[in-house]
């Protein structure tokens, strides 16, 4: 498969990617400041270029985006608006335009987080896009065309960031990496489609 | 009680304000046309002066917001933030304001909406922000201070609003009123906090 791989460099990301190439698909990344090509998912016109360079895609997969954490009471709509335009507006334009260039039965795999589900302290600029994402990919599915597929994984705590961030999430229980990377697989070389896969231990 | 509720013309916050009035509590109304006063919740300054003026406030519901119906090939950035700056942030930002403005112990009532779990044809906006919203309770309720709780009601299809727009939600079931009304009294008169509360048939 030619698979179009946006945000490569975080803990999940560059896991995915390895596994990805070891499978021997065609990777094309795609970052902001890294990867084979240039992209600033919260630019919608920057999503568009990036179709029409890359063409020929069947899958895309990304782990990109990033929202602040701070305590409520901080809290300003700026942070949430932020949190909206990467991790939230970045994945639903990746779909929305790309949904005219993948290939028929491409897929779509998204990233979610264990916080639209269970809070953390201050990081409820995270539950709000993780949420938001689950419920786009579950609406979403049912109305893609030409067999295309969405999913979106939503991680728990990665073991791979435990020691650096681990202690932000007392008592999360870090997941094996391999069942994170598992689900992207499952949902890029799989069948399934409008599935949240909770890989939450 | 001292209540303000902020959007009172649609199908639910009719009802509901109904309820409140006639349970003797003090409802302050406030929407973008109606109300005793004038707020616009896609404008946070707007939000700040409407608090700063009513004062004194036990309880805050929301059954304003609203995102379009497109179907998804249609569906563009612009129609995603619509229904984002309305039915989500609005409602972020009667929560972030308002947690300096509330009595102790006062409570905060969202409105989201079954779409976050069921799709319906056109209607991923809906999904993105009932499902923000939704994750946004989970998370805010575990940070809030001085005993302010916050739920939110998520409706099914509204009994009173089945024969205008039931046919764009074939086999969803009607939700009687009052199971609505009660979702929004248990949530302003009872005692939960960070609550999804489904109102599903």
């Amino acid at each position: 498969m030619k698979i179009l791989m946006i945000g490569t460099t975080g803990a999940i990301g560059k896991q995915v990617l390895k596994e990805l190439q070891g499978r021997k698909h065609e990777v094309i990344t795609a970052g902001r400041n890294s990867g084979h090509m240039r992209v600033d998912i919260t630019d919608s016109a920057s999503i568009e270029k990036l179709y029409q360079t890359v063409g020929n895609i069947d899958a895309v997969v990304v782990t990109a985006g990033s929202s602040p954490m701070k305590s409520f009471q901080q809290l300003q709509e700026s942070d949430v608006m932020e949190a909206i335009h990467s991790k939230l507006m970045g994945q639903v334009n990746v779909v929305l335009k790309g949904q005219h260039y993948l290939n028929d039965k491409g897929s779509f795999t998204l990233t979610s987080g264990i916080l639209a589900d269970e809070p953390a302290r201050g990081t409820v600029a995270g539950a709000v896009v993780s949420g938001a994402v689950n419920s786009f990919v579950v609406g979403a599915a049912t109305e893609l065309q030409r067999g295309l597929r969405i999913n979106v994984v939503s991680p728990g705590l990665a073991e791979n960031s435990a020691d650096d961030i681990g202690h932000l999430f007392p008592g999360f229980n870090p997941v094996p990496m391999r069942r994170l990377i598992n689900a992207y697989l499952r949902s890029v070389e799989g069948v399934i489609t409008g599935q949240v896969i909770r890989v939450h231990e």
